[in-house]
């Protein structure tokens, strides 16, 4: 499929199926919307579903992974290999993300979109899970030259679509989105930059752990790709050429399969939010569709997501992506959903209403 | 068991389990505390435990229901016969606490410390997870007398106690409480007002649905309640029994039983935070043991947590009772204890650390 049809066909939600939501939640037996957001959460799932009765019952982590040219500049506390020895772990089942995945039922998809080792399904016990759609051994580094050539971040997004379209036609109810790739919060920063117009000083935060001297020489890495590269946000495809990495591509591409297919999505942190400005850059409706599964404690996320206008479902201060915040708060969508469909109305109930 | 026996076998924590499980949270493959708020739940949980394995697997949620007199003032905007037909919907399974509970996993266990109608557990599909300890059908009404004696402001925290002692020799790894009663955050903005020393403007609320007269009304009569019986801090069994209501100091008990045998424990929002001040003020270390399961919507709620030094787990505008922002919360210290156990470690999973 190409690009041009995928945005064309993403449409916003429709307000009678909000309406609808309301007036089942305005029956259950409790004060008027004693349960807060989780009354708006699950709203927000049957109107996107078009139903009173939907399921989030099948649900699914994308974990997208690509490596950066530019962690060359010294931009991570971490070493590159971390990269490929992280995907293995995933595989393994040993990640913060496995422990939550299990915790919330969901299941873990790895695509290797561009890292740096070679990966190969067959090495691991649960192989299948693992999708090898490798771009390239990294991308280029940014602080020189582009990320990528323009049909390669056409294809990441293309990609990202195809294997969370594939996952959807597989019977996935919720998806929710996940990063590796050591150096990506310095894309990341950059792509909030360009898109929410807020100043490096607000977007540039430690990533996994730089010290602030560490934090000076990132922010001015970013500048100087800012300005090598002169990125137009009118051109999002070439802005993500320009400063993106394969996985926040692929994750942009996930967003844009969700909304097409009219499936909830939850967005993870700092750099899945950055793959949300891409996607919502191509395709505005798409917002209709994301969850704002947490606010990360990295430095400029509340800026992204102030700037798509999200409000985050969890606040637990956690800043290690893999879609752990993501998969979290799956495990809330799925309480709202079953308060919404499991409560007894007051006439069910025979509970008098207020006075 | 006395109260007295009760309250000098309960203990701080011992901050040597706390070093060691902070040592076993930084050996996971993630940067540095990466998770946030997560590793604090599950090393607190190490802590009360004492152990590097907690398990939080058996859950059940407590609630204590009370009807009260100060109903008779219009306090609440529901009629006084919804305490009934709540408790008779908790017991069908059709309530908000049911559906979290099955969410996440918990038993819901209801004590009927004195309501107006006569309960009957013969009346119910599981008619064993009702246990009548009805002290009066009702308290007295606050505004005019004492809400009861003071030997059943001791009995209702000793019912508390045995009830949660019961389900803890029974295997239950943590609790949580929860609340019914038409009318009672009436009782708990006066305690919560006598034990933080807030002002009456920052306590009062409008429950469940009171307008701004109807709020103003309510401030007056707790106002009146604390001026007619001058609670005396020093006295907590003395400030229940002016001011409380039997399902409160029920709360209280459980709260205490949690303590004393060494369990956590996530107290929901307003009426059982009001509870969890009067055990403080019975016996500050229960405060080691006690999470704060959320932020409730209802005014007031912040001065009572601040006062207690909690910061709750979760933020969604709740304000339900019955145990739900607590139930909810009980899935996320879930979460934060398999993260705990189940994450390799860096040596497990191969992977080079901080550079």
């Amino acid at each position: 499929m190409h690009l041009k049809e995928i945005v064309e066909n993403i449409f916003p939600t429709d307000p009678k199926w909000m309406q609808k939501a309301r007036e089942r939640s305005a029956s259950l037996v409790m004060p008027h919307r004693a349960l807060g957001r989780l009354h708006e959460f699950a709203e927000r799932i049957c109107t996107i579903r078009e139903t009173l009765e939907p399921s989030v019952e099948n649900k699914a982590v994308l974990i997208m992974a690509g490596d950066h040219g530019v962690a060359a500049e010294g931009v991570s506390a971490y070493p590159q290999e971390v990269t490929g020895a992280m995907i293995a772990t995933f595989l393994r089942g040993g990640a913060g993300i496995n422990a939550l995945c299990r915790h919330v039922g969901a299941e873990v998809f790895v695509t290797d979109m561009g890292i740096i080792p070679d990966t190969n399904p067959a090495d691991f016990p649960e192989g299948h899970r693992l999708r090898v759609e490798k771009i390239a051994r990294g991308t280029a580094n940014i602080a020189k030259e582009a990320a990528m050539r323009r049909s390669e971040a056409e294809h990441s997004l293309l990609t990202g679509f195809a294997v969370a379209s594939e996952k959807i036609a597989g019977g996935i109810d919720v998806l929710a989105t996940g990063d590796m790739g050591i150096g990506n919060t310095t894309p990341s920063a950059a792509l909030g930059a360009v898109f929410t117009g807020a100043p490096l000083e607000k977007l540039v935060g430690p990533g996994t752990g730089l010290d602030a001297a560490g934090v000076q020489r990132k922010r001015d890495i970013v500048r100087r790709a800012i300005e090598i590269h002169q990125p137009a946000r009118e051109d999002p495809i070439g802005v993500l050429a320009q400063l993106g990495g394969f996985e926040i591509g692929a994750i942009a591409g996930t967003l844009l399969a969700a909304a097409y297919h009219r499936r909830p999505v939850v967005v993870d942190g700092f750099i899945s939010t950055a793959g949300a400005l891409v996607a919502n850059a191509l395709a505005p409706a798409v917002r209709d569709y994301m969850f704002a599964g947490h606010l990360s404690e990295e430095h400029g996320h509340a800026a992204m997501l102030s700037h798509l206008g999200m409000e985050p479902i969890l606040q637990f201060g956690m800043r290690l992506g893999e879609g752990t915040g993501a998969a979290l708060a799956l495990g809330i969508l799925d309480a709202s959903v079953k308060s919404f469909r499991e409560i007894f109305t007051f006439e069910e109930a025979a509970v008098p209403d207020k006075k």
